[in-house]
């Protein structure tokens, strides 16, 4: 992976599952942000109404080349 | 959300899923815990039989409000 | 659990979730390793290609019992 | 300190310092558990709107003796 | 472990040793919660009187079952 | 909180406090990002002349939602 | 800030707040450490007594410059 | 220490004490591998049985030189 | 360092060493971020091909003032 | 504990336990500091020679008020 | 990366720099085994002798893909 | 390694590697501490001049044999 790389901090959400929390994020980060490359996943939270969990909520950073 | 608030570290299980041992935690906890408002993740383990993994164990954080 | 357990580390991967990622590196493990207990996530990553989450790669520690 | 503890975790929030968040928490659990004698923070957070700080929340964990 | 569990933080105090530290918390404990599974230690500390240790401290996290 | 959120890094600074520099880091950054809406705390340093404290320096990550 | 450095930890309290807890710790060192340049907060604990908050306590690491 | 060293993770019972659970995954160990050196604790658990301390759980990385 | 700061996490390359890998992510960052005052190394990672190491990759915390 | 401490650290060693390991760092320590009053462990370790334990290492933080 | 992979525990020493006691942990693990991929920086410790440093220690985790 | 250690954590800098900043704090230190036997690195950071890196900044934790 040689080159310079820039990791951003991003928090999705979905209320059916880490993972789609992870792909919402992704994807509404691909709208600008070019070539990224990898995620990690930092902290996993969530929300819960009347006794039930209604959001997962993933902060996740995500690394893309800078483009010279 | 101004207020107190409390924070109980639950485990929750399920043969399936992360996502569904979160659910376990907090709908076994609606039974006898009011207002809870959100988790956070702090653990994910798991058990494992004759190779295969037969169970997913989530500890969460869950934080509800005092009421006075 | 009394005896001496010994604890690997592996990183398997997943096109769909956490959970199958979790279930892969178990199942390859299970080829070679016998008695295996528990699992324990020390790490939650993945690939992106074109703006999609392509790949969960997750970290888990994986203990053991020792057959004398 | 002989004797046993109990550890519990709350959040106490502010409108002014993280100082009184602390004190909020502590003041609002006195009503219902004694013997607190020491806390610990373990997370400051707040809520921002319209630019400004409006909250702070401070998680702190707190030690009280419990009684034979 | 099928099953939701709750997890409370004990401190326990001994003259001795660590281990006796945690075996105090857990006895204490024993005499209102039932169901305890296991333990994990969080923090070890202790007190120093006149250049001797006169007090070891164990901070530890305990798991019981909660019960339907 | 569902949507997608971006996460900063910031450094604020006061003579007085804490709050104060997490107070400065958050009205600095509305001047350009729009929709923050929580903070967390990361370091709390600060600078010392001629012994004595003469700055607060808090490093926080601000959260804002982003518009689509 | 070329040079050596040396890092020594202290404990300040305040029945006030943790900033100036903080400057408790660093006027009192300041009696007999010279060049100290900077702090970092690496604890906040606290004394509660009768429900009260009566004492903030910081742990800082404080350093200064090794004079030739 | 020159050359190169591998480390294990292991955990270790014992009916009695941390220290003696350590021996026990070392002693277990020097079974198989040879130039063992040195320990680091890692976790230390423990199981409860009727609200009795039946077993210290000890986890421990153990480094070895590597023989050519 | 009064003022408000801005922190960036970017990944840098090298195929000699940590501090070069360093060197190359911050000079990259030169090209479009002004004022750049210091850097904290957070991850510490490589690549390895055939055996051997290729690939230096240091993560770091670069911090630059604001400008008014 | 109103006023101001010090907290130096220290490794003690023990061909038996922990707690003994503990104990001498103390006792050492107690040669040339007064007034200590609390230990913190922050780490355990060890030397094995020949596949046995033959010393138990626990480095400790210990905190002594300092006097005017 | 699709497939599984193991990760294992090496620390190299060098008496010049950290990345050249990497290189080494990779060379001597090279010679058993196969398909390493990459390596991250857990420790980084050292040998002091008469006032010089005279070895560096650096840890490493090695991840490898497992053959079928 | 029996008999009690003292440990201190010193800074060093270097405009050139990480390892030089170790060397510098070690050798300065030499001037007043006697019997050093290891170190660990607990901070690497460094400052930036113009867009380039001007210092490397380590943070090592020295060990030292206490003589009676």
């Amino acid at each position: 992976m040689s080159g310079t790389y820039k990791i951003i901090e991003l928090v999705g959400t979905s209320p059916k599952s880490f993972a789609e929390a992870v792909r919402a994020a992704v994807n509404e980060a691909a709208k600008t942000v070019r070539n990224m490359g990898w995620f990690e996943v930092v902290d996993q939270r969530g929300r819960i109404e009347e006794g039930n969990v209604t959001e997962f909520q993933v902060t996740v950073k995500v690394g893309f080349k800078l483009e010279r």
